[in-house]
């Protein structure tokens, strides 16, 4: 129980260090009998991939997955499906000079005060790098959502002071065309000032994901503790980096009234508003799924800072190595693949409520 | 596997629907030996109940907790703690004219649809009344987090627009001298007025709830998915009308710089800020715990509003009743219970991470 | 996590000492909608009851379940079964002279070393009294089986050294025939003979409980580690005084060759042997499964024995107190109910391999 | 959820088909700090690796074991540790007659039958070389479990109606120096005869395995349902061929009395006997632990069988390919590794017992 699995019945495994020899995880429970596209899998880690644009960590890694079980011919047979893949670019050597100093808002004091030893190579276990197993599950997931109709669509919503005012469904394309993966030309354009003016600057910024999905069937979700908001909150609170999960109206209801606040039905099947964000009493009802995800900026900058030893010495800390300016570009395929995971889960849990 | 556990190594499953006989559960894991007072218990749930003031339901229960099981002589036996607590004030007769309607921003839908039936006198098994058993729980956990010295600071933010800026630790008899449990006079004031004027209109009003967390040794929390503030998330989550989560600084963080943002080390042992909020890496760090929950209105108002019944049709849904005008200040006690609860859970699990 | 719980999908978590107010459980996961008759479990739970015949203990227990929540106007509504049941006859002076001794082959010693205190009157948490929460929840699955056509016979295939040599499918009305629950006559009458001089010589006797389950569909159980009859057998193991847990051809195909134990398709459906025990790779293939249970005497006995007491000074035990001879006949209904608990678990779970 | 994990601190989560690019696993749990010897491991692996002697499968595997993650200049990190083991002599080809037929009990039909596909080369999930896997896991465990103490001694007790007649302790040297893993010269010679005669026919036979576990600390084992012998008991039961698993006195305890049966404490630490297998109440008593474990023959024979297609067809399976006359010298080490895995986990649960 070392906090590396995610799920009931669809349940993801992790391992790997970030300077290790590879990553890699078993998925269990992915449903029998579905037809694998494997080349979708590799678009979803492209995603994430480091090195993708200018903007993102130079980091070189292929991240081409291997699968070694639980499909064939093809298929997923119902068995657990393990898969690696390779850390091609360590670079070790940059990470010496962190062997004995803890890095400012990193893991790398709670990791060693906690085990008693950590592998200083990087982040380790804490790297963001565990993140492309969840995207390795997440995109076998989503094929399966799919097929029963549910569809993603995660963008970037605030970097720094600049947000866009929407809820709206937007399409892959719509996405995919923005370097900073926000749908609309003119907040996309100026995001992308932004985090190139970081850039220079050698510092990093936060920012917001949002993740609508339609399609979902009434039902999904247990009640009390396992509330579906509850499994997404602890999924994206799960992702590094991230500072804050809100559904639907989010913080912004504790300002508003009952009267206001309150969906109201259209029919049995709609509501004319959605501040519930498509859950209610912690069970999908039909209604898009909306929420957001909020990311601190990575610790990781490129100035010089304060910090201390593992014997309490001050020590200066220069900032040199790779460097992501804004990782919220690279997490929308992250939260998507947490999402998946999560609703592909309760989905198959709630086929267990009837005989 | 309905939902209604949570926690791995301490673990709370609780049943009981509103208009049941009873609420209830189940506390497995409360190490042995510990002698319990069972009068902190009762304190804790006083400060949950309805009826304590002008401001809240008046809904008549005693909350009297009965223990089952697992305590001997006064001290915890390590077997399971069976407990009951009498729902007294059921007043079902209350419920029959929602028995085909849907009300708007509740359960009543969803769970209809999930499960093919619902028990319709209140809000059944979705209603809030089941985290009384919540709170049994966690006064049982924080007895036992007290004998290692931590110490919980958990009050009330924000109501509506009035909102207090502060994240300091507030001892019990600042909290609890305020109607609305917000420590700070003036504010606290004009929250009562607001809550006062809200009732009156017969609407409700949302809130935040902040939680502070002191004397958490360094060390607690798991990697990955099974990060501190993940569980802290998703147990904050799982109460009744949350709607979102944050930890340190939270969605304010993505407008900052990593150089602001990052918490320079004073010692090896704190930093100067605490952006963190006390977690790095998903593992406490020994600084500060602290986090917001978002509350949304509560969906019961004494308005007349438009709904649907179970077959479609449009109805008018009277605004009748008893209501809780803001829930948050009987949200604090329940609030901290969560808190108690993952806390204790991970201290315990903490323990073998060495042979 | 104090081992209280058994089961995924369809879980009981169970509370209660043997000389506490009551005992008592939480059942998850149970179908919705199904129509409960109640008085088919006090049936259940009146076959384990104690004082049933002469045969048994003399403690005298009504065993009256008291559901407290997920029934609604007669239907399972899916959410949490909450249970107790009232130990009415303590008596808990006869066990004063056992406050400072451990009892021969009990848990006294392994409770009081582990948790640093037991409650010591009567077993306690190790009380087999513990049982009467798992024919409550066994006689829920039993009827939701049952729907689906799933039969079950089970019966004392052995006491002492009588033995039955059967592996016929015997109806209730036969079993319940006897005082011993053994379905044949002639073997009945000797057994009977044997438990009463065991009575009259203050001592007790083990016995074996086989348990034939027909028109369980092909496909229950779950690869490697959760195959089905691993799944039986640690329910089995878990019920107080049981010693050993055989499927099928069970140890006797140690000594078998591979070419006699095959069970060699008849048609695709059927096998013309069973050795198998209706459960191949862990996975029922539709034939009966049949497995055994291997009880000791239990360790109560009206003899005078020497023990130790916490100290490690020698004392002499009385033999005074309530006494079952053989409790074998009791435990019929026990693993009928553990096995309807995990059929139901893997019936459940069974529905999520496709999508 | 498909069944492929075993543990709850120490856990053990494993992929892998018989034909497949290779097998591997997920261990999660394993204590901080621990030095490890690979070198130990890859003696296990030895143990269980076909090819071994002249009396085992031909299957030309060496089973070297490649860790990915978890390790750090030798020493455990107390993160997950991720391995595979390439399957390196698939000889698929030989697997091709057997796409369509079911072969007697073994788990093709009910595979086919459960996920609607099955991978049919060779056992797929369902083949024993999954158990690779646990020698992995156990084999790290059994090195954790050495710092403490714990000793284990793991024999051939049977095979055929060849018995030895005895509880010893035997040393791991006397065990090895016998083909088929029985350390009594003359009973081990009588074995390897009597496996060679089988051999000859081209058939196999069954067995049963003794395991002795010494020095475990009292108060391992949890109670209710996670008894000590109820979590080996499923471990065993989970062994690919076992079909029946007791403890201590076991199935013959069901002829003895009371009087005879129960063990009389020497002091509060020692019992005069050990019918209760160092387990009472599911709860280590510091005794030795020993049970036994009993294998059905395997199911591949080198003789011609009738069987069915999957149409239902009569067709006849040619007896050929790679053939394991008796599979029980070869469990040794499979069995030694399960109950490894799980002391090692209720050492760890052992430890939240107390705050």
């Amino acid at each position: 129980m070392s906090g590396s699995s995610i799920g009931t019945l669809f349940k993801l495994t992790t391992f790997g260090e970030s300077h290790g020899s590879s990553m890699g995880g078993v998925i269990e429970g992915f449903p029998a009998g579905i037809t694998v596209d494997l080349d979708l899998v590799q678009q979803e880690l492209n995603k994430r991939r480091p090195g993708q644009s200018e903007l993102v960590s130079p980091r070189n890694e292929k991240d081409q997955v291997q699968f070694l079980s639980g499909l064939f011919e093809g298929k997923s047979t119902g068995t657990p499906i393990g898969f690696t893949i390779l850390n091609e670019d360590h670079e070790s050597k940059d990470y010496t000079h962190i062997k004995e100093t803890y890095r400012p808002s990193h893991a790398d004091f709670t990791y060693e005060k906690k085990y008693g030893l950590r592998d200083y190579r990087g982040g380790g276990r804490s790297s963001a790098r565990e993140t492309v197993c969840r995207v390795v599950a997440g995109a076998l997931a989503k094929q399966a959502l799919d097929k029963i109709g549910i569809r993603f669509s995660t963008y970037v919503l605030q970097i720094g002071d600049i947000r866009l005012d929407s809820q709206n469904f937007f399409e892959t394309k719509e996405i995919e065309g923005s370097m900073v993966r926000c749908p609309v030309k003119d907040t996309s354009n100026r995001m992308e000032a932004l985090v190139t003016q970081i850039k220079k600057e050698g510092d990093t910024i936060g920012g917001v994901v949002q993740c609508i999905i339609e399609n979902v069937p009434v039902g999904l979700g247990e009640p009390v503790f396992d509330k579906l908001h509850a499994a997404l909150g602890k999924g994206m609170l799960s992702i590094n980096a991230v500072k804050g999960f809100e559904l639907g109206s989010g913080f912004l209801s504790a300002s508003m009234k009952g009267s206001e606040h309150n969906d109201i039905f259209d029919s049995g099947d709609t509501t004319r508003t959605n501040y519930s964000g498509g859950i209610q009493g912690g069970i999908s009802n039909g209604m898009p799924i909306v929420f957001r995800v909020g990311f601190k900026p990575v610790a990781t900058i490129m100035k010089d800072q304060e910090s201390v030893d593992n014997n309490g010495n001050k020590v200066k800390l220069e900032g040199k190595g790779r460097h992501d300016p804004c990782v919220v570009p690279r997490a929308v395929p992250i939260v998507e693949s947490m999402a998946s995971i999560i609703l592909l889960d309760y989905y198959l849990r709630n086929k267990s409520i009837h005989l």
